[in-house]
């Protein structure tokens, strides 16, 4: 009779391990669709860029900015795969990492081999997709000073140079088990493992390239130089927006009910940002500034990226609205000492990312604090605050020093910068053979337009024009 | 033996309870996975409707609309989360939610403070999230008619009372377990909540505003303003198109099989309102207009919020052709009746959200009436569709006269409608100090083109311009 | 005392019954979650179609090509629905299927109805979502070759004919069971399926249509037209390779961590033909080819298309970089013996196809071979390779018969191609009614520009239009 018990328990058992995936296997799949969804959102802010570039681009740069964009992605996805990922999440010293390239590894070692991200089970494929979305990410904010007059053979190299190296060094100090890790800084989705990363390279380049012909005027004031088309510059702004529900809630690399939470922060933070530039804009400018408004939701997006995970929905509120409030003021005092950057990529992504980073040490709960302390509103004294700072100052230092070296050295060989009549006739004719809007051209050359330009004058009513 | 037998039996489910997560949990983080991804997808429309309005604008005009919406969401974000949500889902009465404000509830009493949204079982944030993009949905709809002449002041004051107090009474009524809840009437994504509520403000909104200089001839005849980008504008389309799969499937809010029964519905409806609207423009004006097909599907898909979960694949067919057929006649009819709609919200989403939510009335099947009765054809009789009528007039009626008083008051102090000089040269300069496209407007302006829009005349053949 | 024990037991057993979902249920729900979430990155790319379509063309027929990805978009959902789905996995005999029309199937009958997609668990509607996608990309290819000189007409009937015949029986006889199902042919997602049977139907459609006007001068020799907006090509292009996504990682039509391993193959494909691309111009023409980045791009995520789920990433990423090379050879190829290819399709969905094809007799990997042989890299030996080779002759030459066929009978009727005068002035004015962009035409032909395009020439710098 026992016997025969036994056997009615173990059928339906039995009818399981055949007909349904078990428990563990459905929590993998689910894992898995999850990172691989956030990669694709992530993958999808290339068109963000793409968009947001090309916006605050003259016409007659844009099909320049858009080749960069598919060459950069390119170069990033192949070099990651090669040395980058093994650099940063492999498994080595308290610098770089020393095992995994070529993503060459058998299944059953991943976490061996890639220590830095063994916490997650998702299968390595789905590990490597998600970040290399990432090192793209931050590859593409580089750019953000350098429009409208730097060589295309810039591009491709220092890509090669930060995909490969400068980005995986400073993902491996602080997410890959290296000394930042050690210290237990707070970076969830890296404002400043991506983004200041990306600004600092962004800063270097910037600093030795120049501003662009007609940015400062004789007495040395700065000139602005609107983009050419605000609709593609806010769907590059609203394409990020989108991308970054990939970029921090992704960031768990597991699906949860912490996904929520984290796109909770986001959204908030985001909204505050867009009020906090808006509200600097017309205060000090009485007007609603289209580029400040997307400006504002970049910076706080970047600003939330660090402490998404470890914060109380109010506390976004604050860290984003800040956010685009600060962004506001580096983009005028920037803007003054000469460095020009046409996306605001300093301000939004180097000060955000620098905002963010701190934030975690004043606003992380306890209750959230996976690693390190919570921070100084909760009573958690200074130190997570330092480690914040430290954490900052080392990478971002590490960051611009190394890419001055390599612009430097570029400059003293291939060049950096377009001649000047390439720069003013643009450079997707020079180096692109086309412009980006060939039927657009010939009108607008005719007119004299599109060579140094110019705010525009409001006109009054003329009627020649009408039918 | 029988312990024995006791401890190989545990065995196997204390290795479950350590191993691997129950599949409750599994459940849950499925759930809150889908809900976070849908609400994605429908904070992406934000960028199709974007692209919708500028694409139906004058370029003069691009920059302010970009603006707007970066604007409108952030206020309809933080509007939403502070009370909205709270007036939207909160357990309360029968006209309003009066618990959980600033969604500062714990955990455990989330269900009892929002009895509105009990029946789903992700947490809170991820409520929030799909609720909040929802309101901006809305919120997007009421500016398609009032495009191109409205003061950038009135988008903001007016931002704030839709998404904190209008859109949440019609949504408590409808889905937070206010009266029309009880009285079983059905609108499974909101073609009354969130549709006809967006297009009866905008219908008021015009109706004090007036329509845009040069709309109507001496005679009073309606002269046609074209948009003036029809890519961007079916970019749009197509991206609110890919939003409506958040938008309708993400109403479960929950992962399962019936998420796909409604992608079909929606996917088809979508497909049968462009034909519907192309047909009605081929058989009447003999062309094919791009604006038209793009409005088609809007409508349709308008359409088939209400019904997508109650109704069979080839009703889903009949309602977005004749959604698509009702939009290009209230289209033609509104025009002439002198109310200018530049996107044709009214048509679009007025007419396509009445026709929706009566169709419920028509076409719900007795196999999948969660509430209310079945529809006319399956022999339910007139009960359902006197609910749904009735939901009709007092949610429609009731956003019309409180958004005709909130602009009227707007209109009585700080003025609703920008100068006419203003109106002539764009609003982007004089409210925003840039253009949508600087590069342009020097060459647009000397031509005289871009003040008043005439629709251009077919030229024939001419040598001069040829290489 | 055993009675208590199994009760004791058996509680368990009921509350899991009663409060969480089986393991079964779960992997369903997911199962659904994942294709509907990869239809919806299908459907997104008809946005990538419209974008790089509208980039690559003219400005003055935009309009045009936007109005025709509406309408072919309706057409094929519900031709699809109606009839093609049927055809392709419907039970039936090795060339067609002969049930299963309209989805008009009771739920119990699923599998045997539609025996070609038994294999997988989702419902039908699922199943529907995600093919009629496909079936919308292989449309949407068709129309590459055929820009700017069509007839709308055309556009309405063929895609009648090549949703509702043409690709239903091509998808039969690979996917829903047909002859090369049998033979062991392999293609995952469809590089000849889908991508060959677009460009063999576009290669009959421009061979009767003949190239645009001014596409050869008086000796024969190809002149460049450039498109007409890079920055929008650019945008298509990556939201085609986001879109992809969907289409190879979503064949699986299952959430698993296979999903992980094939949107890693498509990735490092897609990156490599970007660098095959841009190679091969640099090489042969010393620059940096915006439009060739873009198509290099596709062409690799075409080739990848058929192995992406057979292949090692190092082959992926051999994969991609010959596609590139071969696109570029063959799109230069293609111009120069007279057939004139706007978007490229031949040379990037076409040979992309084949090559994508062949390629998984060359590098399928035994572990991966799901069926038929590994590749001759692994010492498959040449039967697959034959098979491979056999199917694409079978499946192009097909579709490029009846096309031929189709066309030819259109031309002998209505006609396929609009009056020179149509052409030079753009067919939106004359088939729709308006302009793409209504602002600028008046001054665009002010300036006799956009009648015969020229390639722009450089200007060297003139002061007059500073301010």
């Amino acid at each position: 009779m026992l016997t025969t018990m036994m056997l009615v328990l173990a059928l339906p058992a039995l009818a399981f391990a055949q007909d349904a995936p078990s428990t563990a296997d459905l929590s993998l799949a689910m894992d898995t669709m999850w990172v691989v969804i956030a990669a694709v959102l992530v993958l999808f802010m290339q068109a963000g860029f793409a968009m947001l570039e090309v916006g605050f681009s003259s016409m007659k740069n844009v099909g320049s900015v858009v080749a960069k964009i598919l060459v950069n992605l390119a170069i990033a996805a192949l070099l990651f795969w090669a040395v980058g990922f093994a650099i940063t999440f492999g498994t080595g010293n308290a610098i770089f990492g020393t095992q995994g390239w070529f993503l060459a590894v058998p299944a059953g070692q991943v976490n061996d081999v890639y220590a830095g991200l063994s916490w997650t089970q998702v299968p390595l494929s789905a590990k490597f997709l998600f970040q290399v979305a990432f090192c793209a990410v931050s590859l593409a904010i580089v750019w953000g000073t350098m429009l409208e007059r730097t060589k295309f053979a810039v591009y491709v190299v220092f890509a090669v140079v930060f995909a490969g190296l400068l980005y995986p060094l400073v993902g491996h100090w602080i997410w890959g088990g290296g000394w930042l890790t050690e210290l237990g800084m707070q970076d969830f989705a890296g404002s400043t493992v991506v983004h200041l990363s990306g600004a600092m390279a962004a800063l270097a380049g910037t600093l030795l390239l120049g501003p662009r012909l007609g940015k400062y005027d004789d007495e040395g004031r700065p000139v602005n130089i609107p983009g050419h088309n605000m609709p593609l510059a806010v769907l590059g702004v609203l394409i990020l927006w989108v991308g970054w529900y990939g970029f921090n809630p992704g960031s768990t690399m597991a699906a949860s009910t912490q996904v929520a939470d984290i796109a909770l922060t986001t959204t908030l933070a985001a909204a505050a940002g867009v009020l906090g530039a808006m509200s600097m804009s017309y205060m000090y400018r009485r007007n609603i500034d289209v580029g400040m408004g997307g400006n504002g939701a970049i910076a706080a997006l970047v600003a939330i990226t660090a402490p998404c995970a470890f914060v109380a929905p109010w506390a976004s509120i604050v860290i984003g609205f800040l956010a685009g409030v600060i962004m506001y003021a580096t983009l005028v005092f920037v803007d003054r000492i000469g460095v020009d950057d046409p996306l605001g990529a300093i301000a939004a992504h180097g000060m955000g990312g620098i905002w963010g980073t701190l934030s975690c040490g004043l606003f992380t709960t306890p209750a959230l604090a996976a690693v390190g302390e919570p921070g100084l509103f909760y009573g958690g004294g200074f130190y997570q605050l330092g480690i914040q700072a430290l954490g900052i100052v080392a990478c971002g230092g590490f960051v611009f020093i190394a890419s001055l070296a390599v612009f430097a050295a570029l400059k003293a060989t291939i060049g950096i910068r377009v001649k000047p009549d390439q720069e003013l006739d643009g450079l997707d004719i020079h180096e692109h053979g086309v412009f980006g809007y060939p039927d657009l051209v010939a009108t607008d050359y005719q007119n004299g337009n599109g060579h140094t330009r110019r705010a525009p004058e409001p006109v009054s009513d003329t009627a020649e024009g009408t039918a």
